[in-house]
């Protein structure tokens, strides 16, 4: 039985269907929206216009899962997991009746819910999520509304957050043509880099026009006399707005397990073994978590994290579904590797920035490079800056940060798949990566890092 | 002392100055060209018109050398080295004048020289090679002087030769406007890469225009009244050309090592150890080597090999000068990672194919998928073809070759750290690779393939 038809909970239906005919294994899954297996990722670029139809960004409806004798039940929601009786009762949204199903395993792939400030004005019209394909509908509803209504010049369009999804939707707006502006609670936009890194997005994305706004916290929406959001408010400022964009980020969506009494660790996410099957007597070894809502290794801090990707979801549900079809599979962890584009500009990140490494007790330097995407006489070579962190001493490579154009975003893979291997920035150094002259300088960016980093934890001593 | 003015003879001669001031190393390098710290690799690029001037492959002149207290000898041909005295023999080719100069340390980097086969013909004006800054030119000079004469229409050229350089030419010769045939004498194009993926090239070359021509042996050049070649002939057929390009590889250069002494292995280089010091008593030591006329461990079969790469020439320059200088750095070796373009098709590998693996005696099982540069959902995301090696039973990943469009070369990178690193199959399906629609399907290339291959390795049996 699996709670949630998205990424990890199709992917591990999926695949134990692989391992196990319908005769050997029953599978049965609930998911309370009206979509199976879409990529919530692509939603930005649905609403910018660059995937033309919502059913693009579906990959498997519930009909083909149903072929696969995989018997989705849509629009029915868990309301509760009962572990002791192995049993969950489920509500059918459109007529309300509710039912115990008994399993034998359970799969719980929930997701996430996007934070919701508790604003003045958060429920207005023209105040849009974009978490779900419905989120994604609806917004594409109101702009079109704006656009029939004759407001074709000058819209303007305010996305609270800069991470990903801000900086995402930032991008989708600016191609619908409207003025935009980002509203950040932090320093500078994309905290998952380094501010130094995170000012080199800012000044590109002020570059493109958007208006970039730091050290703001948003207090309320304000509402127009038809009750319609009509702009944003911070302690000290007004941004106007035809249409508002929730970026914030999400949290684990638990609340099922905590009622249920699985564990849960500090950021709110399901805690799991190896096998992706949750820790603790309750669970009882007959319960699987993964996707948006479990908690990861990290491996280069040794802590758990929680990171809400669509990559991390499939590779969960291939685990589980392994191990529940009667294979083995494990997940041992991530690096932490990110990547994100905001118009033409690429942002890459992976392991641990400065304060994660200080968090983690690591002492470690830094070294920032800029270097071109090709050899520099060829054209099209796009610069780019690759800032690394090293261990002090040991010079391990502890995490990767890249801004640039072009051949920028994943470069950060080899530092990525270092970061797994526990390489040293010297070991780094004698990579043979890919070399002619379309495709990178002599010394690649990465590796032009490295060496300095080498530099660096020499001169840092002992 | 340096012989040898290009990427790893001026590396060294840079880095050793670096760590060592004028009044505590003298540094003299002997180049018997016009040209120090060019980038062979960018010709094809600039005979094509993707680079403008010849200049802007030239990394460092003589002159900015000699301004960091580097001793370039231009046009000055080293035509002995006595390992013994410890001193080298020099010709100004000038002049004539020779002398013999003491060194305390010796670098050899004599780099590499074309091959040449000895057909009639093979001197015939109309005939050329792209190993030097001078051969470029004097290409362009040959294709100026055709075009100028109004040869304007239907201007063939053959290539000889379908390894990197051979396609890199033919596509600048298609840049240029000419008809290109390409005569080659394996089975299929590239035979870096398996047969199997060769033909992905051959495929995409022909639709291209370019008329690809395998299991060809040329036995000669035609010339015509002019003197000039006029079409390439081999066993059974005559393919005319306006120019002739040879483009079939290189052999390391190194008859003045050989002379001297120096240990050479069965690919003719010279051999060092991990610090690129020259083996065997006859260098005492006191010689260094490294670029294209050494032999580098090949990581994956635990053999010397011979590749002739930029980029490989520039870390052992570094490494050398470093070590010249009196600090340490080692060479580890390679994994045999290359990427090449032709038009827009992507083209690399890295690690072994399947008759390297054979011949180091590792039975393996190998899978091929195809997959996309994007989210498939994503404007354009191109399709490329991925085919991985590993070993059986231990699953290690033995080689990754990838052919096709935009975003498809340096994926092959993550592979070649995976191969640095001897990681499996399996656990190179947990690398946590950046994922976002515009940079990658949910699952990379990469890892589809390892999934697909973790499969073949566990039905492969004991």
């Amino acid at each position: 039985m699996v709670i949630g038809g998205d990424a990890a909970g199709m992917s591990a239906a999926s695949q134990a269907r692989r391992l196990r005919k319908p005769g050997e294994l029953e599978i049965v899954a609930f998911e309370r929206g009206s979509f199976t297996s879409f990529s919530a990722c692509g939603i930005p670029y649905w609403v910018g216009g660059d995937v033309e139809e919502r059913d693009d960004l579906i990959a498997r409806t519930p009909e083909a899962h149903r072929e696969r004798a995989i018997d989705v039940r849509m629009r029915t929601e868990v309301v509760e997991i009962d572990p002791r009786e192995r049993r969950v009762r489920s509500r059918d949204l459109a007529s309300g009746a509710e039912e115990w199903t008994a399993y034998d395993k359970l799969v719980i792939a929930t997701g996430a819910r996007p934070l919701r400030p508790d604003l003045p004005g958060i429920d207005a019209p023209g105040v849009h999520g974009v978490q779900t394909l419905d989120d994604g509908q609806a917004l594409l509803d109101t702009l079109a509304e704006m656009e029939t209504a004759g407001k074709a010049e000058g819209r303007r369009a305010v996305v609270i957050g800069a991470g990903y999804i801000g900086v995402e939707m930032a991008e989708a707006l600016v191609h619908r043509g409207y003025e935009v502006t980002v509203v950040n609670r932090g320093k500078e936009p994309m905290s998952t880099l380094d501010p130094d890194m995170g000012r080199l997005v800012h000044e590109a994305m002020t570059g493109m026009g958007i208006a970039m706004v730091n050290d703001a916290e948003v207090t309320k929406i304000l509402t127009g006399d038809d009750g319609r959001a009509r702009a944003v408010a911070t302690e000290d400022r007004e941004f106007p707005a035809d249409v508002v964009v929730l970026g914030i980020g999400v949290r684990p969506e638990t609340a099922l397990a905590r009622a249920a009494g699985l564990p849960l660790g500090e950021h709110g996410g399901l805690l799991t073994d190896l096998a992706m099957r949750v820790r603790g007597p309750v669970a009882d070894g007959a319960i699987w978590a993964g996707g948006d809502c479990v908690e990861v290794l990290d491996l280069v801090s040794g802590r758990e994290r929680h990171i809400a990707l669509g990559t991390h979801a499939n590779k969960h549900g291939q685990v589980i579904g392994s191990n529940v079809g009667g294979g083995y599979a494990t997940f041992p962890g991530v690096v932490g590797t990110a990547v994100s584009k905001v118009c033409d500009l690429e942002i890459a990140r992976t392991g641990l920035r400065e304060k994660d490494a200080r968090a983690a007790g690591l002492q470690y330097v830094t070294v920032t490079i800029e270097s071109t995407s090709r050899a520099g006489y060829y054209p099209g070579a796009a610069l780019m800056t690759v800032k690394m962190l090293a261990e002090r001493r040991t010079g391990r490579l502890l995490g990767t940060q890249i801004v640039g154009r072009e051949g920028a975003a994943k470069r950060v893979d080899v530092a990525a798949v270092a970061l797994t291997a526990r390489m040293t920035v010297e070991q780094m150094t004698a990579l043979d990566l890919g070399y002619a002259p379309p495709f990178s300088p002599v010394w690649d960016p990465v590796l032009v890092a490295a060496r300095k980093a080498v530099t660096a934890v020499r001169a840092g001593g002992a």
